[in-house]
């Protein structure tokens, strides 16, 4: 079999350069790299395997001969390229939000579902950063005792708002600390040893933004399990690309913490990072870099006398496991 | 009556200069106000209504003549020094944690329980920052609905590890910035664009720290009800002095956003912050300086079919209600 073309939309973005790093460090097997993004980033290069490769314009013939098209440039070019990209005879792995809740559409995390990703038809979406990051720890949990109920709150960092967020956040504490005014351009509020909730849009009728529901719906999906009851509250944090989350999970049966750390211990993409004696747990600085998941604080949620509940605190890299790598491994499963 | 004179211990510490501001701005009715704090600080003076004082070391005659003794300069000082002040004759509020657990010493926040400051002893606790950032919006929707259950994950600024905290999180945050590299000296974690499980022990029995189960024992013994179910997970997160909660609190009965929204409309030391429309929640930013509690989020929590469960965010300056406010509002019923 011949090695695929693979081609990267949005390349020059937060995602697009760690998507072109994991396909470098994996060592992906392709017989080309096609870089696509907008008309302003056309002609620059970027350097993959020591090669440079020249940047093209995205349009309607970016796709001839691609077999695999990582999309990573936001919902409204997803939704209009994609379906350009599956005529070609591509395969799409699609970073945003525009296909996650298509029926038509597998929704993978390999470690959960990898099988899902053999009824594609054309497109396999990837989920939403905070879901992934909850969902590889949770997953072999649940496979062992039915999780009935979790509730998340989030620390989440700049980059899933893209790098200019990233750079607003550097940009804003810089000012701050130099006491300069700052206003900010890329999200909301300010950013500079502040927190908000998250900027998506909050739905009137529950009084939950979009990234809360994401984690509802997308978890629902990707567990093949719709009666999970969960809610999230989403922050964004003064941090640049690792998410934390505080999980309180309660299951169908007791389950204890020791219970957790030893179906955790040999969870694939799952690191325990959890030393009680040194007060030594996930950090956003420690997962940054890293593939694998974070999970420490594992313990007895000791607000639920029926011993069903557990309390995690997790972090994982949002620019790789919650994006790129996933993808990658996606693509990979192909 | 005479006015009385007023001390406050730890004088040039984060809480210290913000009690001096509280004294000041609230035109506390006092004849004298003494300065303690360690002999390093001795000499030194502050400005409080346009006058010097000068700050004395703190030693075993400090107390002479004084009734108010507002003590703010850690658990061991207040265990040494408190009872001498008492002795002397002052009534002591003690923002440290040494005796908030002492069945003789009221633990007071205002708004909930003034009535408790009569039983004193000579010694009043103020709570812990984290327990009165919670409590003063919980306790009004308390009254009306008894709380059965309640978890927080908390977003906690470094003033709640004092000044130096906050200087080296200016200060590491600086240097990341410049490229430069920085050891932490104050708090154990990196802390620039970074953010840990809270630096207090863990208690290897449960898996909790020590900051998490004040929250639990503290609302235990300030509402009077120790059957109420808590668990929260304590995070100290890259923000100067106000403290953020996510909270997802059960009833007895049903109760829905708007009802919660009504109580707390009216409720004292509550501001309700809430624009869905505008994405506009609590932040710290706001929060910073203010007196009262900013509360938002309200909703119904999905992942509670009973319907009654609900999941509100609030933020409040840690400096202020979180220690120096209520402790002066404390004296203030005295």
């Amino acid at each position: 079999m011949a090695l695929p073309v693979v081609a990267i939309v949005g390349a020059t973005g937060a995602v697009g350069v760690e998507l072109l790093e994991c396909l470098e460090q994996r060592d992906f097997p392709l017989s080309e790299l096609r870089l696509l993004a907008s008309a302003r980033s056309a002609g620059k290069t970027m350097t993959f395997k020591g090669k440079e490769i020249t940047i093209q314009a995205l349009d309607e013939n970016s796709f001839d001969g691609v077999n695999i098209a990582l999309f990573s440039a936001g919902g409204s070019i997803s939704k209009v390229y994609g379906p350009i990209a599956v005529k070609a005879g591509a395969v799409v792995v699609d970073n945003s939000s525009a296909f996650r809740q298509d029926p038509n559409v597998p929704l993978v995390v390999p470690e959960v579902n990898p099988e899902a990703v053999k009824q594609h038809q054309g497109i396999i979406a990837n989920p939403n950063c905070s879901t992934i990051i909850a969902l590889v720890p949770l997953w072999p949990l649940h496979v062992k005792n039915r999780i009935t109920r979790f509730i998340a709150a989030t620390y989440q960092a700049a980059s899933g708002a893209g790098a200019a967020a990233m750079e607003e956040l550097r940009e804003g504490t810089r000012a701050y600390l130099e006491g300069k005014p700052f206003t900010p351009t890329v999200l909301p509020h300010p950013y500079a040893f502040n927190l908000f909730s998250h900027n998506a849009k909050v739905d009137p009728a529950n009084g939950y933004n979009e990234e809360e529901m994401k984690m509802v719906k997308e978890t629902w999906k990707i567990f093949g399990d719709a009666d999970i009851r969960i809610s999230a509250t989403c922050v964004r944090v003064p941090v640049l690309r690792a998410h934390s989350e505080a999980l309180t999970v309660e299951f169908e049966r007791p389950i204890t913490p020791a219970e957790v750390k030893d179906i955790l211990a040999t969870a694939p993409g799952v690191r325990i990072v959890d030393d009680v004696e040194k007060n030594y747990f996930p950090m956003p600085v420690d997962a940054s870099g890293q593939g694998d998941i974070l999970v420490g604080r594992i313990r007895q949620d000791i607000s639920d006398p029926s011993g069903r509940s557990i309390q995690l605190f997790v972090a994982g890299d949002q620019l790789l496991k919650g994006a790129a790598l996933n993808a990658v491994q996606i693509a990979e499963l192909l």
